[in-house]
């Protein structure tokens, strides 16, 4: 097939590799129909992850069920699927807790952008569409393999509640998903915290009450001014890095949660402060399968739109030019077809 | 007054000072009963904080009420009270929300370790007891001032549930309290992290279902064996250093909070297993006000007796030993009488 392969920093190529097949009776080969490019992908093209070299890259994907393992029993070829890009069997200990993000059987997608995936534990990861969706959901569902899911993540981590204060940190994919999830879930006022003007459009279209533009002290002092001296009751951090942490927990107020689901790089973080004022650190890998139904839910009856993130549509075959404008910040988030 | 003082690291006086006076509306003087030394003193003992030669030390204390400034009402000389290590005005945004620990007009406790300790924002601070306590009682009622409140605080922060696993790290006396906050909160299984034979024995008495010798990699593994394999749903972290801020990420189940009250020294959070395995991380100092007048109900109705952590009760004349035994681990807690 054709994939997406990565063989050094700012080296995204489509090569030929084998095909996924049914290896494990639990498995299933799902025909990708749509993936796309993830900020944490970006890790590795920028060389601040190990590559290894020729290795397929992409993990996130919806598409048509193509072959299933002998126990996959709930799902057939030809069943339109989300493929959460954490693998789960969805019946361990932690899969019964809500943890699917630490499943005894957690397997990834490799292959997201290519014309086909392999789906470990497919009978607990995947979930079905009503029917074949129509192609302008698409974007949407796509958004549910990943980045909506962990946007969900950092809210529900966060502790957002109903009239409260919610703080997006990051204006990437995520934390406009986070922004979103955060509005659904009934904050009263919801800051994103961003400096791009197109970024800021989405944000406020998915429920962002305030933009706050500055950074560092001056955005702590602007989001203080916001909340009455107070802080943010829930603040999300959606980038993983030093910076943004650190601005989370500035404008956390005492007693508050920092709901963090970027793959932290260099993070330090500040325990004096979290002692001193009781903030707390929760979140981390989203349990996709656990919020799956509930997103698939609102996505097909109207309530969300989070496929509002993708700025880019691009075939396959132009998967580096996409790596490169994500990259850039010249696109919010790239849609890949195969 | 005669008061405990601190020269330099293991130099321990009991030096004349001036008395504590009402210098603002809101204080109040109060004549200490009984008060003791926190495993937090020890750090400047020890010479790992910054030493301020000759300053009072102490921050817990129980005592009658001395002298009020014009602003406090429901306090007046005679009464007998609890007086929190943080003291708060109980109105202000952040104790209204539950975290006085952050009370926009903070003080502490400077001299619980003396003939009279000040109390800024006494009217938000303190709570009376009904009528003058029992002797048998003061030590359980001098633990409110600190130590079994912030062992509460590790239970709240940790998410101890009916029902579930708690693993208590450090046999502290804020340890010991934390064992015993868990069991009273419900919480089925309680392992209590200790090598030592009279806090094992302590933590039985306060409701500890298991007891770990075990450290490191072996602890964790004892941990995963008394829980399924699963690891800890809440998990206790009562010291501050390192080693037990570890100990606490490797036997919590994915998906758990580290309650953690131990003032960190030296704590580099392993924040990637934070990600991989979402155990989050929640605490820090006290909102003491919070908790102290459920707490005062339990003890005074004998329905818990965290008193039973002072092995030690010894004049004001002799807190330099006090020191010397809690440092050297002969002693759990020493109660100290001026």
């Amino acid at each position: 097939m054709r994939a997406t392969t990565i063989h050094a920093p700012r080296d995204i190529r489509v090569s030929d590799v084998p095909d996924p097949t049914i290896g494990a009776p639990t498995d299933a080969v799902v025909k990708v129909v749509a993936g796309c490019i993830c900020g944490s992908d970006l890790w590795s093209y920028r060389g601040e992850n190990d590559i290894d070299a020729g290795s397929t890259i992409g993990h996130e994907c919806v598409g048509v069920v193509e072959a299933v393992g002998s126990e996959v029993t709930s799902f057939a070829p030809g069943d339109f699927v989300i493929v959460p890009f954490d693998h789960c069997d969805n019946t361990c200990a932690h899969c019964r807790a809500g943890m699917q993000a630490a499943c005894e059987n957690l397997g990834f997608t490799v292959s997201g952008q290519a014309e086909y995936a392999l789906v470990t534990q497919a009978e607990g990861s995947l979930v079905k569409t009503d029917g074949t969706p129509d192609d302008a959901m698409i974007p949407s569902l796509l958004t549910l393999a990943d980045v909506m899911a962990t946007g969900w993540h950092a809210a529900v981590s966060a502790g957002v509640r109903e009239g409260g204060t919610a703080v997006v940190v990051g204006d990437g994919a995520v934390g406009l998903c986070g922004v979103l999830a955060a509005s659904v879930m009934g904050a009263e006022t919801v800051i994103a915290m961003s400096r791009h003007e197109p970024r800021q459009a989405i944000a406020r279209q998915f429920g962002a009450t305030h933009i706050v533009a500055e950074r560092g002290d001056e955005g702590a002092e602007a989001v203080r001014e916001l909340t009455r001296g107070v802080g943010g009751d829930a603040v999300l951090e959606c980038v993983g890095n030093d910076a943004a942490m650190k601005q989370a927990f500035a404008v956390a107020r005492p007693g508050a949660t920092v709901g963090f689901v970027g793959v932290p790089h260099g993070v330090e973080l500040p325990i004096r402060r979290m002692f001193q004022k009781n903030i707390g650190l929760a979140g981390g890998m989203a349990p996709v399968r656990q919020y799956l139904p509930e997103l698939l839910k609102l996505v097909q009856d109207g309530t969300i739109d989070p496929g509002l993130v993708f700025d880019a549509d691009l075939p396959l075959a132009e998967v580096a030019e996409g790596y490169r404008r994500m990259d850039e910040r010249e696109a919010i988030k790239v849609l890949i077809r195969p």
